[in-house]
């Protein structure tokens, strides 16, 4: 297991603030709103008795309900949920830019002009203040030199040997234990009531799809993402997909809905995000005038994760959190709203 | 109704003879294969027995049986078609083409410019000579403008209008009723037995969307084609994607790969196609060594269709031709293997 530098990446990407192991998960209040909806006990058992799980059941009943004058047809059930912060966590950065940090150091043997060439001199040398002079322009360098020369099938083959041995800086665990045990009841509580469940991410679709399918039941070509340009080439009479370093897609903000269009084409009827850059995907699928909902988390849980919205360089969440009251979208506190956050019996 | 203009557009679209009202079904050889393997009699009825029908069934008996040593989950059981020349016609031009014609004149009246512009004037003219000349950049000129400058759901208003009202210049029915019956047959009889249908098409993915889950039982979330660009705006406060005059992705010949990738991010294990349009997502579903199947409809129904392989300029079938045997991929003949070409009963 290769160790990953604690570092700052300009006005982009700040390191949160990282306490120690966090303390033991603190008493949820009331066990889940779904008994009252005659959900059997053990759906959504980690979200407590509130408004937001009680909004979330009861927009599900409605569009379930033949009977209801806003009953959706399953075909029309669709819900897209944003992936770093939303599914999973973000901090101290991105998993994906971790795993970009990590892959300089491995590859920093076969690129020895790399020890004299920033950004990634500063990487391999751990070098916090040089990298937060980069910036973006950096951030990109790092993407492409690392996402970017490898087949499709090489990359995938990166990505799980990445996510089998990797842990995270603070929990100490594989980067795919940090997804939220609430929101894996909730994806599987939609799927069961005919919904189904796509990830729309700002993330790369080649970083997502090796794992969304086992970890959240999310099959690859329900996974909507930013995607690099491929070229397809007969090597030696084999079919091959190269990564090759121009940008087709970014998947963030507006490019959402965009995302949402092209990869769905079809409006959803349920959203998840956790930042601005989920704001359009929220107004497009509950502008307030139709049968939708949208839901924010809200990391406001210094405890047992980390608390950020409004000053936060990742998932900065402020705009789409004056929005939410207006247009009625269901603000889920952490804090309050989950009494775990995690899966792992050993993690809160 | 509107009369469709027969044309010529140089190069890259000409006319394919069109006789009169094709002469009664030729009789059938032999019902279709699959007694032989256990299915019942219902499916695939439109398929003669033959090396075609039986190399497909063998294919999905050797995957779905847990027994075999081909045996592929259900989850991986991808299967991809072509759409124009594959699942329905494309002669005497693209059909989503002669849409962009009738397009141009229904558009005339609010550009009076048009009288004077070419390519407008040749199509509003009727003048097959002039248009002959404008080639490829007449043709974007064209999609252009009549595809852009509407809001997505703007759109579909116009295309779901134009296929209930617009007819075929041959056939005379409506474009959709010119699917082929026996690969509306084979998409549920893959369905049955758990596959996952996608169509793969060059077309305009906002064009085919519309009808494909009514016609072919395939929603839009798995329909990959060709797309323009969009911009998200709120317009007064309502989110809204606007269809903008860039193209961002063209899903033909090397870019089908690419767009499997991107879109359904797997790849599959039984592919469908027509041309040398389809030729690189041929190879890359079955380049000849690993467990799947490429098929090619072959037009070789002068009588029923219209016959047209390796000079034609729509639907082109050339390198793909040589290539299949080599590979093992199965040829369709649409005279011997189809006892049935359309649904209706009053067509052949």
């Amino acid at each position: 297991m290769r160790s990953i530098p604690i570092i700052t990446l300009a006005a982009t990407l700040v390191l949160a603030a990282c306490s120690d192991r966090p303390a033991e998960t603190p008493a949820g209040t009331e066990p889940a709103a779904q008994e009252a909806r005659g959900v059997s006990a053990p759906v959504l058992p980690s979200w407590n008795r509130g408004t937001a799980i009680r909004s979330i059941v009861d927009f599900v009943a409605q569009v379930t309900d033949p009977a209801s004058p806003d009953f959706v047809a399953p075909a029309e059930r669709i819900a897209v949920f944003d992936n770093d912060g939303t599914l999973w966590s973000e901090q101290p950065l991105y998993f994906q830019m971790l795993f970009a940090l990590d892959r300089v150091k491995a590859m920093a043997e076969d690129h020895p002009e790399w020890r004299d060439t920033q950004p990634f001199r500063a990487i391999l040398e751990d070098d916090r203040e040089a990298l937060a002079e980069f910036g973006e322009h950096g951030i990109v360098q790092i993407v492409m030199a690392t996402h970017a020369g490898l087949t499709t099938d090489e990359f995938t083959a990166v990505v799980m040997d990445w996510l089998a041995t990797a842990t995270h800086p603070r929990f100490g665990v594989p980067y795919t234990d940090l997804v939220y045990q609430p929101m894996l009841e909730l994806l599987a509580y939609l799927r069961e009531n005919g919904f189904k469940t796509f990830i729309v991410s700002g993330g790369g679709i080649d970083f997502m799809r090796p794992f969304t399918e086992r970890v959240y039941g999310i099959p690859p070509e329900q996974v909507v993402g930013s995607a690099g340009e491929l070229e397809f080439r007969m090597d030696d009479g084999v079919p091959t997909l190269h990564k090759t370093a121009g940008i087709n897609f970014v998947d963030d903000k507006a490019g959402k809905p965009v995302g949402i269009h092209r990869f769905i084409g079809r409006r959803p009827i349920l959203a998840f995000g956790n930042s601005d850059g989920d704001l359009q995907m929220l107004q497009y699928t509950a502008p307030g005038d139709r049968t939708a909902l949208s839901g924010i988390v809200h990391h406001d849980d210094a405890e047992r994760e980390v608390a950020y919205d409004r000053d936060s360089h990742i998932g900065r969440l402020d705009v789409a959190l004056d929005e939410a009251p207006q247009r009625g979208w269901v603000v889920v506190s952490m804090k309050d709203d989950w009494n775990k956050v995690f899966p792992s019996p050993e993690l809160p």
